[in-house]
């Protein structure tokens, strides 16, 4: 045991464990069937099984068990179309059925939420299909692949809204503690006005040219590279952590490697990549740097890369405001930097705050101060979010409007690119 | 989603959900029962439901989620004095059912593992009563609260071991990815001859005064005070990660505040602290300083304290060899420093590990590069280790004989801290 | 004393201070007249004797008692328009004697070298007078305030050369051990083909919009603002270190306080600041972003503000190439972050070179490993390299073609930013 | 130029380099004596002229071109038993004579202040004839070999204060502006009451088995290893941040490496070591660790060593009190950290103080905020604290006493570590 809070040593002595048997006897616990028996089910049916797959269920199966719901998450449905693989998943993660078919999943009328853990080029489909169907639903970032899908989606979501029904998409990373901190900090106005906000999401598993062309690198299928799988989160994160949306982006992209090795087999349900045979051609950006304006006059700069050699999940965000400044780096996702401007210049400094005390966003249900949490965990926070949402009635964060705006700013991205860099506003 | 790894993209395709329609049907997962149907189970009976009840839960219900496991963890039986506590921490934590007494729990039929998670003065009791019935033992650390008990818990335990069951002790921090990976690096000899040992476990939660005298602060309930609690934790940590038994320590202890007030109730089960009526004695110690010596020869230092303003559970252990260095801080637990000194001085440092890549310890399992774990995870790492070790039938680390010898480093220092700080010899 | 180094013990040894008394006598140094009589003397001019006129006369002062020069830099004349305020500056910082005008400086015959360290707007008329004159110079960066006097100084100084004249710009964060390290491994390959370079350089100064209007505010006397004050460094390092030269910028500058008070009184020799009595406009950027291409591909990053609170110094650099990385921060100067890619993952990481080794830059003649150095000495070392350039007649760098091309990077950045952050190619 | 203050840009307006010419007139400065002919000279003698003797000399040449002193420091004599190597030390460190023999140093009638730099067994010799002689004394750390010599050192001291001369001894650690803050800040109440002092002085130049049996290793020169070399540092500093002495110690001391081989040559003046021909005895101290008690009840941890590989001059001491906490590590000698336990917790952390701002200690004659100091500043503010200290004819800190109580500590040490760790008594 490393760290023994006065609350936690009370709740230990409770235990009694140490006093007079005889009394004891043998209770079915209510929780057999969940958290809380006394709780409506939600009713889960996750599409994908693969790392996101993975990290929803993590989400799903550890909400209850932490937080106080007012609904009962149940792992229902699990759908892929691999079905050997799929039954396999399944008993991994906890899910109590498999479908192969995402279309008889949808159609289910046991289940509450459908859960979008698949790649972008099938986004919309499911996500219409979802709502039309009268589920509530939850999308992987980024939302679309295209700003048109991502417009008929929010459509879409807005008018199932009228029918009671949810649409959240997945920027996890807002669930970070220490970045929920952040954005509170900035709410509260501790920052001033804001000037400056850089970020950076650096990755570098492309590094080596000899990896292979998968479906990531493949336009038709990703819509774009570094761009849509880490810029979107760092849009995402800028424009939640300021509470503004870009008005305009300039922006360089950059394919680094253009030919790659074919993989192994093509993926199946996936055609085999064009090519010469052995290699194929990377269709998306390797790499976006680019700058903005926020509408109260901040500056902002940001780069997204899957080549920034030794950073592994280095999404980095700071803003300067008048009063104060923020810094956060994801691989040390329990800290947030603060500088507090109001202070005497004596005694200041870039102070570390170790994103654990119990006022902290989400920590009143978790561990002791500094005993940190997770990747997974941002996930864990989704499911509790949207599910207090659910059971509300009010339409959560981020919304299909919000995935959608940060696509439209991907899109200015993409379109000044092509431009030569000009400055591109973004469509309200 | 983060970060996008060639395996997960192919993963990925593989769900195929955007494939044609119409052949999916509905499969009962075989997982409904578990992770899997085809494993046998482990049934747990676990005592105590406060904080480390709730860090082990997670370790039961994700062990298997995120491992191939021979033996499916079953959260069978949770229990606890309070029936009403005890039953609404078996819903929150999911277990099947809940008990009042722990000898009936030891003696159900159907608990295959019995897992300790009360104060220490309750652990031998119980422990020798689950291995007298057949189960195998988790106890939570410190393995007892006087090397008397210990002992006889060590005992047990061996001739327990003749009978095929199993004990192991729960110093979670050896199962820190970061921690493993240092073990490792040392027992391949990366390090060369160790000259030294330095760790403290800094936290600062009885700084303020008025801080109320829970059972943490008697000895009669926890045996010692920062020396148990976190002194156990370093010296476990340092002899794990030498490979050597301390071989004799010098101690200064302190404590600080001397009369802290009685908290609001006593707690049930225990009386109510001896005072004056307002304020009661704290009989424990607040801080412990001590240096020791290895039988290699390299010297060791370690501080312990609830006293360090600002350090939340900066459990950091640093190792000098001829050869090389590691540092680590349990606040930053994904990083692990390593200083190899074989490199030529021009390009050499201290460098930052970012202990998540797929050979480093437990990671094969989890996320991507860079996907942080959290404190929880320990016992998720601690239920997939001993579950393998009642599966092969092996003796699980650490036993019940490490827990014992830690145990003797802690009697130690007691009683060189009584003896002026004399050089005090370890008991083999 | 602080560290005991085997070759300084043995010096040490051989003070043989306490050896018997009796032969000692009295010597007249050698080096009463400087580090070493038997070496010409370098007689050096400093015109102007603020900020970076005392970080000069340091650097002059100390270059020769640190490390062995081919000649003796001297302390000569010291100029500025205020004869008492010169005189002042003469004695405090060691000049020999003081002029207040810099024509006189130049036309003395007892002069070898110009060094100016007076606001941009003056750089060109000094320098092209001194090289008229006969002098090596070394000038202060921005080289000038515009490209056209930048030509000019290029054009005077390329002609002086032909008559053994010298002309050196004073980027100073160059002669940093740990960028000129940095420089070294990427000019051997360490880091292979680059992909990324990004720089920022944060300050906060002006975060407050009471700080008065200065002439560093005002076009006509500065040029830029952050741009030319901060972008100039990071430009020029950031080229230093990959070894070319950008190929075109994407820009956007921005003035977030537009009107400040005007100081107290306006300074001698310069007009008083237009304005409405109380305040005046602001002229120049207070912050640039901006990105580029280099022509080997790789992407780059900039950004140069005054209004980072927090950040004081913040020259921060990093590279990422295809086999390492590398990363520098100036609040940090004495270290340097590598990241070697050629290593196998498991220990990997950016490492911390503590840029203090003997084998480092310039570190064979200063203090033991971890006895750091501190900002002024980038002028020592400055004034070293220039001396041994003077006397081997061989062209030190940055020339002052280094110094325009950075200033044709400047006005491009300008350009870009005038014209919606269009790319705009930088003219060779 | 790097950062633009508001006061350098008044500066630099003021010199007027752009106005007019022809009013100039060359004028003989009156620093050509130094900083001010005005001021009386400090004429500084100094024993000895390796690593300490360069760093004492850029200390004493830098201290009037910084600060704004009451006397004037001149280099007058420097002193070694090599007559060339003395006359070169001269030359390179700008003194205007040399001498071989110490004796005739202290009896020269042009000198003010005796500075010793020379090995520990001869600071004592020394010091009393300098003092006999009506010097000033500075004297380099230790004070001396034995607390025998310190105590006559220190009567020494005392009496010839009473003569109006003044004695200081040379722990220069004290005069890094963050130090120098820390101890500021505990003195002004911020910590509170004290509970935890660790210090740690870890250095690896002996990591090497192979590394040679210098003086440094030898007892009777060097009085002890490790302890008196780095441990009186770090004992001095302990007791200078807390304003205490300590009561009482307990130790352990190590040689790792007992056998060395013989370094070349002997040293001149020195005899050659005792050995079987090709390696000597280590005859001191590789490593002590011991811990502390001070009067107010603080616990404290020490540790001195060479060997703690990749640790190159990490002297780190973390002060824990009752209301707030700070650490330093002399690696990154510019930054302070401080946490304040009396904010919320919500937003409190260790934070990291640039001590480079004006109201800083020593920092308001330097560079501007963020533009860092390097180890050899604290020799210049060693003088210029000892010239005010001269010139107002008041006591200077650390005097000979508290070198001697620090001598009486590391006796203790000793002591302690000879009987088996036993608490020992500090003798006051």
């Amino acid at each position: 045991m490393g760290q023994p809070q006065a609350p936690e040593g009370a709740g230990t002595g409770a235990t009694g464990v140490t006093g007079a048997a005889g009394a004891g006897t043998a209770t079915a616990a209510p929780a057999a069937a969940g958290p809380s028996a006394s709780r409506p089910p939600l009713r889960v049916g996750m599409v994908g099984y693969a790392f996101m797959g993975a990290a929803h269920s993590q989400g799903w199966r550890t909400a209850g068990r932490v937080f106080d719901l007012p609904l009962d998450p149940v792992l229902a449905v699990i759908c892929g179309r691999d079905g050997d693989a799929v039954r396999t998943a399944a008993g991994r993660h906890g899910w109590a059925a498999a479908e192969t078919d995402w279309r008889v999943l949808v159609a289910r009328d046991d289940i509450d939420l459908v859960d979008i853990c698949t790649p972008g080029d099938s986004h919309a489909e499911i996500a219409l299909a979802a709502l039309a169907a009268g589920k509530h639903v939850l999308c992987e970032k980024p939302l679309a692949n295209t700003v048109a899908e991502a417009e008929a989606m929010t459509r879409a979501a807005d008018a199932a809204a009228l029918r009671g029904q949810l649409a959240m998409v997945g920027f996890n990373y807002r669930r970070v503690p220490a970045t929920a901190l952040a954005r509170r900090m900035v709410a509260e106005g501790r920052l001033g006005r804001l000037r400056h906000v850089r970020v950076t999401y650096l990755q570098d598993w492309l590094v080596d040219p000899a990896a292979p062309l998968t479906w990531r690198l493949r336009k038709e299928l990703a819509g774009s590279g570094a761009l849509g799988d880490l810029g979107a989160h760092i849009v995402d994160l800028a424009q939640y952590l300021t509470g503004e949306h870009l008005a305009g982006v300039s922006a360089l992209t950059e394919t680094f490697v253009r030919q790659r090795p074919l993989p192994g087999g093509a993926a199946p349900g996936r055609p085999a990549a064009p090519g010469d045979g052995s290699t194929g051609e990377v269709t998306v950006d390797d790499a976006a740097v680019f700058t903005g304006r926020f509408p109260s006059g901040a500056l902002a700069s940001f780069e997204a890369t899957r080549y920034a050699t030794g950073r592994k999940n280095a999404l980095r965000i700071e803003v300067n405001g008048e009063h104060g400044s923020l810094a956060f780096d994801l691989e040390r996702l329990n800290e947030l930097s603060y500088h507090d401007a109001t202070e005497p210049g004596t005694h200041a400094g870039f102070r570390r705050i170790l994103v654990t005390e119990p006022d902290h966003p989400y920590l009143d249900a978790w561990w002791p101060p500094g005993h940190g949490l997770g990747y997974e965990h941002t996930f864990v926070h989704q499911a509790r979010d949207l599910v207090h949402a659910i059971a509300a009635g009010q339409a959560p964060e981020p919304s299909f409007a919000d995935g959608l705006q940060v696509q439209r700013v991907l899109a200015a991205v993409e379109e000044s690119a092509e431009k030569n860099a000009v400055y591109t506003a973004i469509t309200p």
